[in-house]
């Protein structure tokens, strides 16, 4: 209880290196802050402000910066011509593997969904059918929300139980790892496999959930897994892609995952690409770019493709996505200049109601942090919203009397007659008694008159609470589908009292359809604050570009709206977990700071040629627990700092350990073979903890030449650099640790990214975050 | 005629600030290739390979790493968190202003050639109907051909004479500016009024040419004139936006502006900001991805809304780019499985004819740097090229007895009956008489049958042999629409073909359209080698995303197949500038190189405090025209080496020149004003040649104290960094000078653009460009 942040599901298990600071060795002396029990029993949680106000030091960086050291030149200045041409090549074939992967994963939650659900629903739709008659509901009632709570409670177990980091969209964590943060266990197959068990459990179970953003996180683990050529849970090394086993390749690999999933998730290959680039891309290269974009291709057109066969239809390319908006054709869909300010209007309406759903949501999730990190009590609570769900669906229905005729063209495949007349459905009961992606859609397309202003509004009013109760479970679910579905109600309603206020131009605003799209645009925009890519995704969904500039004009005062009072949803869960992301610039005000005030010092530098004890005792330090080290020489007899002449990593370190790479003195012969790059790449990425390493006392006293393996050329700068300067660069470049030296090349300090991440922009300008090792 | 690269229109005229080196002090030796006048007489253009190996010093770099010295870092400090947001405000307003105005222009160029050419083929048409009847044809081909003769050699004229810049599409150019080279005179006002005349002038003059690509280069032209505040041409200084006046600012806001221009031209608003990334983006920033949307959306609505109130309908918003390929709706726009082979297979003719065009283009521009240098000989040509265009058109269209009924749903304003029966037209009048983007529109959605293939066929061969001619003529015009209309022409032809082989399953093949948007594509692909940005433009120009699989399938074939036989047209045409132009990534079998082998050395430095004859000295040395230069610190009485403590560039020595910041030693006092950050701005971006400015023998012997306006903390590497990690510093930082240090922070080399831009993968290996004052 006493470390508040520690039980959050998507990290609470320890980082098994057992490294976590970045180099800094002083930690800005010791004003850690830790909370005391009282405080975090006393205090309410507005009143716990120190979960924004720190920074994690547990988690790592990647290297998205390659490591060129001897070894890895001598690799490349092997290599031929044609060589560089096979391994873009299979490039190329990895990013195919990976599209359609994800596609067929894609395809097999939907049909994993659609199947289960249907028999649910039908299940439940026949007892309440019969119960209807004879009366004595509520034990229809009971068996719904109990089967709901059952089928949760697989999802949560899973999750809970077994991979915690498995819960919720993943997106945070994507855009986490894309911007160089090592999340630990993210893009494992056993994640993968709990997400997408989780993700049908939560959907079936009829919680208020989406399975779209899980698809972005499963798309990100195939592509770790496949462009490893090997999965180290299984234990199974193909032995292909062996080039591909550094953090920068993978990188690369997991941005075309990810956009493979936004591909297959909304049948947006563009969006996907603008996801990735927009979340990751302190890199961009048209080559890149192209394969992202043809692994989100082949991600959407496998699903397209699958799904044709199981709906009978084999070649009918007309499903891209797992939410399809459904066709906007016609004059209904054309807007009017005069349209524009309402459809603005509904912008800052949405960039309200989804700073409403962050500040809820962020209120109950620092209430969870605090009480409810036990995995029973977390399985416990997705099963009471599972049933709490029900209950209200089943309340809204049962009170509801929005009796509507029963015509052909009505697509709802579960209609519940209940009260209504014979040849009549309850209307309620096609919101509720639905998947949540046919619900978007039946809003989105039902003929004017299809709902009644009351339902709606009750509607919108339920599931924006019951989503906003959702978000956060221990239950693979994600947010986007039922932001659009709480916006496409209330754009429904604002179209349906538009057209209500205005009676004699009652054809002009006849398609309430549209303002269901236009409200769900804005719904969602206000959760998330994404901005390109969204627009994209939602013009690619709809399959109609008439829509674009309306799209944009509402995301666009969303996001202006709703930053102005809170962060996106994502960026707050970042921030409550304390991750140390970096936006995309240095905050406007940080000229003042130079990179001597930034920078962590003194630093623990090791010399070029280093006593193997020196070595296994800095790595070994539990207080410091640094990960990049300058490589100096010493003048002999020289009084003055040594110069740096390299950089090397904690990894590379324990791999020279592992394998003895020691000189002996005494005898002055070399006890080891020449190391290659593939005992790095075999280690790569889970290096053992240095504890596991055994180093006899004998072997304490050799030396280990470090020359080749340590990075000869670290990017540096000068003390007086200013912040955004070293911000610019260390993004740019995607550096982990960015050496500070004197104007005699002599190191003084180390910029890591914690450094950075520190200042923000508060609201009384240029802010320092504290450091914990939390 | 020594200098065969000299006359080429987009860079004719030397660059009037005079300085043209990046700090290349020896050129490496005198090896400067200057082709004999023996060799360029004799040598028929395949045997002059040397423009392709030549690397020209005449072009400058931009500085797209901001210069942070003490005066910026002191005014960066002095502003509050709400100057950045006003800055942050700013620039959006600036973008809208992009955005509306690019849209205006390209409003302008479609109604004026609108109304010209309707006067035009109506003249022309009534005069072929009179001649018709009573004979004596030859008289209206006389007619056409001087007309067209006649517009066009307007056009040539103001490009030849007065803005050889404009001539062309203006992509390569801009290309070039986003890569960070300046390209002398592409962004004044001046090109842009020479652009839109010649681009109406050549369109209405009937040559084969497309009026999309200079809306590229007339956007951005906006975009820095809109962003400077003020107009060097018009002497116009509004006093607004001086915070933009630098090169980092200004090019963020072009790449708005070439964005806003794709917008304008194809309403593809996404296309636009992708295409500006794909050709700029060593930046790449959320909030400016955003921005640069901006500009495109208001570009594209604007052209939509304007042009809504010239054709009568105000409000509706469905002509959203000057090109639109119309409406792919229905059924018939479906595309099956068994399909993709043979678009693959388009894709690869797409490829194979997009290469021939290219080389062929290639070998004519070699014709015409050679011999067709003079603005008379360049008038003239283009003359003839139009006279010839009208010529062929009417004798294709006079033996051709290609007559279709006239019905209600033609869409052809000009039908020519010609010797068909009443209610008849002759269809290859169709392609012919009209503008190329209705010629695109009716190869897309006239119905099956409108066309007989033999049309199809003579059409797509002497169409493809005029465009191929007049790209690269001294006038203003796209090479997009006749690539598309080629393609589509081709694309039809395989439709109707394919239809005829399988004559059991015509049904299927019911569309030629949609063959010819595939064979557009195809085309088009196969020529300029565009990748995502291309795909994202066709996509969201026919309105459809159906399309994308299929689109994405066939501009990949067409760019593989493509690009092993030759480069795109653009890349052709910057090469033959032997522009220093920088690609994404360093050649792939550069790991032997290091700085020290790329750097150039020794390098000029000067004192932190210099005399001012020796810097006037240094500047004025038009051997080398370096334009950086590191600054030293040498410690009095050591005889070491000085060690780097910053760089500065001539234009702000130029300033201070200008200025008079001297300090006179005898008197020891300062005899200056404090110089300002204004000071430099408003020299912006025209410096004064060194010149121009006088400085006395007295001044001479006076100091100069470079400290406040050096740049302190340059970017440096260590002389073994190699060749791929310092081009990816360079390219990620937009960087224009490295300064490469020893291991005691001393200067011993600097690299600049042309440095890597040297070094390229050619056919046995790597390559390296000599360097010429060409």
């Amino acid at each position: 209880m006493a470390n508040i942040t520690k039980k959050v599901s998507w990290s609470s298990r320890a980082d098994e290196s057992g490294a976590a600071g970045e180099g800094t060795p002083l930690l800005n002396g010791s004003e850690q802050p830790r909370l005391s029990r009282q405080d975090s029993i006393k205090g309410r949680p507005k009143e716990i402000p120190h979960n924004e106000k720190l920074l994690s030091l547990k988690y790592e960086s990647l290297d998205y910066d390659n490591i060129e050291n001897q070894l890895f030149l001598e690799e490349e200045r092997r290599m031929s011509y044609l060589g560089f041409r096979c391994l873009e090549i299979s490039r190329w074939v990895v990013c195919g593997w990976i599209g359609f992967l994800t596609g067929l994963i894609a395809c097999f939650i939907d049909i994993a969904v659609e199947e289960l659900a249907g028999f649910k629903y039908q299940v439940v739709k026949e007892n309440i059918e019969k119960f209807t008659e004879v009366g004595g509901l509520s034990i229809s009632l009971l068996l719904w929300a109990v089967l709901n709570a059952a089928i949760v409670m697989v999802g949560a177990i899973i999750v809970a139980y077994f991979e915690p980091i498995a819960a919720g969209s993943g997106i945070p964590q994507i855009k986490c790892y894309l911007n160089g943060i090592k999340i630990p266990r993210v893009v494992r197959l056993k994640t993968l496999v709990v997400k997408v068990c989780g993700v049908i459990c939560s959907v079936v179970g009829g919680l208020a959930v989406g399975k779209e953003g899980p698809m972005i996180h499963s798309g990100a683990v195939v592509a770790a897994g496949v462009s490893q050529g090997r999965s180290t849970s299984l234990k199974k090394d193909f032995k292909i892609f062996e080039y591909f086993r550094r953090d920068t390749e993978k990188r690369d690999f997991v941005s075309a995952g990810a956009a493979a999933g936004v591909s297959a998730a909304f049948g947006a290959p563009v969006g996907g690409v603008l996801f990735s680039l927009e979340e990751g891309a302190s890199f961009w290269n048209q080559m890149l770019t192209w394969r992202i974009f043809f692994a989100s291709m082949i991600s959407t057109f496998t699903l397209n493709f699958f799904l044709s066969i199981y709906h009978k239809n084999t070649g009918d390319l007309s499903s891209p996505g797992l939410i399809n908006f459904g066709r906007f054709e016609g004059d209904s869909v054309a807007y009017n200049l005069y349209e524009i300010p309402l459809f603005i209007l509904m912008g800052a309406i949405g960039g309200l109601l989804g700073a409403l759903f962050n500040i809820l949501n962020y209120w109950l999730t620092i209430f969870r942090i605090r009480y409810v990190h036990r995995p029973c009590l977390q399985v416990m609570e997705a099963m009471l919203v599972a049933a709490v769900t029900a209950t209200v669906s089943f309340t809204m229905i049962y009170f509801s009397n929005d009796c509507q005729p029963l015509g052909p063209e009505h697509a709802e495949e579960y209609p519940l007659q209940l009260f209504c007349a014979d040849g009549e459905y309850n209307s309620m009961a096609t919101a509720f008694f639905n998947t949540p992606e046919r619900s978007v859609r039946s809003l989105f397309h039902n003929q004017a008159g299809t709902y009644n202003p009351l339902t709606l509004g009750l509607f919108t009013l339920t599931y924006f609470f019951l989503a906003c109760w959702t978000y956060g479970l221990a239950v693979s679910a994600g947010v986007f589908i039922p932001s659009l579905l709480i916006g496409a109600a209330w754009g429904r309603l604002f179209g349906i009292l538009l057209a209500y206020i205005t009676p004699n131009s009652a054809a002009k605003w006849a398609d309430p359809g549209k303002y269901a799209l236009i409200g769900a645009a804005a719904q969602l925009g206000g959760i998330v604050r994404m901005t390109l890519s969204l627009t994209v995704i939602m013009v690619e969904a709809t399959g109609n570009v008439t829509y674009g500039f309306p799209i944009m004009l509402v995301l666009m005062t969303a996001k202006i709206v709703g930053d102005y009072i809170v962060e996106g949803l994502y960026d707050i869960h970042i921030k409550l977990q304390s991750v140390p992301f970096l936006h995309w610039e240095a905050p406007a005000t940080s000229h003042w700071l130079t990179a001597r005030e930034v920078m962590s010092s003194p630093v623990t530098c090791l010399n070029r040629i280093e006593k193997v004890g020196t070595i296994v005792d800095t790595l070994s330090n539990t207080s410091t627990k640094h990960n990049g080290f300058p490589v100096v020489v010493q003048v002999l007899g020289n009084e003055e700092p040594a110069k740096l002449c390299g950089l090397i990593l904690r990894s590379q370190l324990i791999v020279l350990l592992k394998h003895k790479v020691f000189v002996e003195l005494a005898r002055s012969r070399l006890t080891h073979r020449k190391l290659q790059l593939k005992d790095f790449r075999d280690a790569y990425p889970r290096f053992p903890p240095i504890q596991s390493i055994h180093v006899s006392q004998d072997e304490r006293e050799c030396m280990m030449d470090l020359t080749e393996f340590m990075n000869p050329t670290p990017y540096t700068v000068p003390q007086e650099t200013s912040l955004p300067r070293v911000f610019k660069l260390f993004r740019a470049l995607g550096l982990r640790h960015l050496v500070v030296v004197d104007d005699e090349n002599r190191v003084v300090g180390l910029v890591t990214r914690k450094d950075l991440a520190r200042y923000h922009l508060g609201k009384h300008g240029l802010e320092e975050l504290q450091l914990a090792q939390t």
